[in-house]
């Protein structure tokens, strides 16, 4: 395998990063310039004529691509090769294969293994077809989804972008932290008659979760109710959770799903069915497997998360920016930054490459952001004029969702907030010069702008997938494993030493010699 | 004025950051260390043995804050001097006296200028007391607060952390967004004849602010309800919606208060007090004008904000890492890093110093953060094993708020959550060994601990005060002028180009010659 820094695409775009065009100088960003590049996929457009990039970059950028074997990769991981692996080293060795979660609609993929992932997805979606059938003749107001990271995080962010597109009297509520106020939080606020609460763990062994359900399942019997009649698991078949005497129902997920990938599978689908129904769910599904496709087209410029991706490695790795600020012009989205840093981040923070080597160049950026208009009022200061570059990513949408706007002084709330995105992406790359030095905007700060009609199901869908496969491609590049975690189990056996600490102290037994790091911590507890 | 790169202890830092001392080493993480370097103000301990300092490096960096005149230029602001300028350049002018806005307990400030603004500050506070009485009559349930960047992110930080204190029946919501669904949003979930509004503007005439009181006084009007008797104005005195006919009563800001730093002025007051009552609003404010006099303490070792800033420096400017995670273990918490992106970045984000020469080094880093235990899940994979070192600020808290918990396996979560924070901060500091490349942890993850008894109003309030001073003290020893934010006002001009584009077009007037790069984005609107 070809190292990322032996590339011949990368000695040259490192030349080119020398010089990379000036946004600043007068003329340079024309209207002609940000017509040329804007490229259109579905009923997505990306605007890139903000970013510092020109025909030769782009060219260069393209062979990386080629180079990389960029877009086999994509196709090898969507018919099911088992590409989850290090090369002569004990990893996870497995499929990884979301994107068979979602593939019901056109041109199916043929491969084997991965339409047998397709198939099992789809008896599950059987499965909550009828389900949702049969909870339709009970009042169900009120579900609670019950996980965290992945089983949290993407589809938090997915039933807050779609919360307005769901059946009138359904509420939706996460738990996920095992701090136990987040729990008490959303149990004050639910009837628990009337609700449905859905476990998940791939495992079902998660410490946060496995907490957090038995405080709840307490809470039901404290109230005469029966869990089990409440109580959904999302599990892998076999696991400790996949126990019809617990749960009234388990819907499946496989180890080849990661779960910062997981939305489209049961993790997501069943508390969002249960939102917004099975019809929109399906466009949902609909919508990121168009994406799938749009992954797989050979056109760099058509093919919108590989130029996005490579947009992204031209910023980090030759411009030498270590962040991205994601940040879409909709309150909808609120939570879209907060998936996108665990997809982005759990799968591309990784210092090894796939045949072991400590990689010598940067990979994955800190990926953060907050919603505009919001943002401007907050952090843009540093993103004009600060001492550190960030490459922003923009999203925005023609229509708003709710319908509800109000003309002010001739303009609608909808376009007040359009014309703020435009304006920021073309204040950060042209700058403004001025005698007084405050003033003085130097600009080349790179950006892009997606843009679609609306913040609706399938858009959603195809902006999730456009996102999970903008990371799996600059993985590829860089000769990374986009799909394991083992970083984050360090902090979990340490914090296991601790919690038997703990115990131990609640027993009056010696704690401090098993770990004397910890017992430090746990003594400062007492004059606070 | 000494440049700050031109500080003999600037040098002397610069040198020891070539061997900064390796935590990952065998023993050099020990319990004394952690012991060793703990210090505690107030109720809050603040743990640093696991940043990348020793004797020599902390001595040199009380040196660079003497040199920098930091404790100078802390009484300053606290006395009411004007600092908020640049020299020889037209700048804002203005006094910097959010310390007296809480300034109303022990050993008062005796300055003129600053005990002007504390009385001032004080009869607002009495209008509040005889207000909130007023209102106890009518059952209020609901306050909208509408208000963007600091009149909203503060607030709802300070709201949220302290949501579990509220006063029964009472709930408050916050609309920010020029984003019409953001409204919608909130306006679909209350009561509207028991709901009160608090619009904020210091000004009177913050676009996003107009926009979304335009909205919701015409759904009062809607319903029959007259919006004077359901309205409240926070703003400046004489400002365009001082007005008794359009408000039920105003409550006043000054200039001297930066909306980032206007949480306990009635920006927050006038919520806070609604949701939690005078008397744990006045904790509050003390718990922020206790950590005042903390910053004014001249032994660093007891001045948390000042011991913290230079922390902060030592991994930004020295060991160069260009980011900060903040991590509060507390799911009440979880807007506080949104609130401090804000404050600090707004602030620091700046390119010249006080006298208007450009800095030649690194001024505010990149503020991001999410609570734990969920970043765990999330993006600690990359804090653990990526090529970017972030230096981690964690918070957490010995008790929890609801006092609702669940003894599982012989712990509370309270004492998972905590093991998990005290596990992450060795894990990062010490790292780990493994044949395994993969399993490998580098280590040498600089990070530190603040550990309070409760998140509760009064402490609430320090920390608040804290990160504010923090921020300062890095501006003041930087040499730039944290209190001015010239890089919001570029991308406002271009806004209003655009918005001044959409209105022609609404017109059908030629809007293209205007601005002909704005025309490029709205034409993109129509197929899409």
């Amino acid at each position: 395998m070809t190292k990322f820094n032996e590339f011949p695409a990368v000695e040259a775009l490192h030349e080119l990063a020398h010089t990379p065009i000036d946004l600043s100088k007068e003329g340079n960003l024309s209207p002609k310039r940000l017509k040329e590049m804007l490229t259109k996929n579905l009923n997505l457009k990306l605007f890139y004529g903000t970013e510092r990039v020109d025909e030769k970059v782009l060219k260069t950028l393209f062979s990386l691509a080629e180079e990389a074997k960029a877009l086999e990769k994509m196709t090898a991981m969507q018919h099911g090769e088992v590409i989850n692996k290090i090369e002569g080293f004990e990893s996870e060795n497995r499929q990884v294969l979301h994107t068979a979660m979602r593939d019901f609609f056109d041109s199916q993929t043929e491969e084997d293994e991965a339409k047998k992932a397709a198939t099992l997805a789809y008896a599950e979606m059987e499965k909550l077809k009828s389900f949702l059938d049969e909870i339709e003749k009970k009042e169900y107001t009120d579900l609670i989804q019950v996980g965290i990271g992945g089983s949290e995080l993407g589809p938090k962010a997915i039933y807050l972008a779609l919360e307005a597109f769901r059946k009138e009297g359904r509420r939706v509520h996460f738990i996920s932290n095992v701090d136990p106020d987040d729990a008490a939080q959303v149990l004050n606020k639910v009837d628990l008659n009337k609700t449905l609460v859905v476990i998940v763990s791939k495992s079902g062994t998660t410490l946060e979760t496995l907490t957090n359900e038995e405080l709840i399942r307490k809470k039901f019997a404290d109230e005469g109710l029966s869990p089990t009649n409440h109580f959904l698991a999302v599990t892998g078949k076999g696991s400790p959770m996949d126990d019809p005497e617990r749960y009234r129902k388990s819907f499946y997920i496989w180890d080849y799903v990661g779960g910062r990938y997981s939305v489209t599978s049961m993790v997501g689908c069943v508390m969002l069915a249960f939102a917004l129904g099975m019809d929109k769910l399906l466009e949902f599904l609909k919508g990121a497997s168009s994406m799938d496709k749009v992954a797989l087209d050979p056109n760099p410029e058509k093919n919108l998360p590989l130029l996005g991706a490579l947009l992204g490695i031209w910023n980090h790795n030759f411009l030498g920016y270590p962040t991205v600020a994601v940040i879409p012009y909709s309150q909808a989205m609120s939570r879209f930054p907060a998936h996108l840093q665990q997809c982005d981040m759990e799968s591309n923070g990784k210092r090894i490459d796939k045949e072991g080597h400590t990689v010598e160049f940067w990979t994955g950026p800190i990926i953060w952001g907050e919603p505009g208009t919001n943002g401007q009022h907050s952090f843009y200061q540093l993103i004009h004029q600060g001492t550190i570059t960030v490459p922003v990513e923009f999203v925005g949408f023609a229509e708003n969702q709710y319908g509800m706007d109000n003309s002010f002084k001739e303009t609608t709330s909808q376009e007040k907030l359009l014309s703020n995105l435009f304006a920021q992406s073309i204040a950060l790359a042209v700058g403004q010069k001025s005698d007084n030095p405050n003033k003085n905007f130097p600009g080349n700060r790179p950006n892009h702008v997606i843009l679609a009609s609306k913040c609706d199901p399938h858009t959603i869908g195809s902006l999730l997938a456009y996102y999970e496969h903008k990371v799996a491609f600059q993985g590829f590049i860089w000769g990374i494993n986009s799909f394991d975690q083992e970083g984050v189990q360090l902090g979990k056996v340490l914090a296991n030493k601790i919690i038997g600490q703990f115990a131990k102290k609640s027993q009056e037994e010696d704690y401090e010699k098993d770990f004397p790091l910890g017992a430090v911590y746990i003594d400062a507890l007492k004059d606070l």
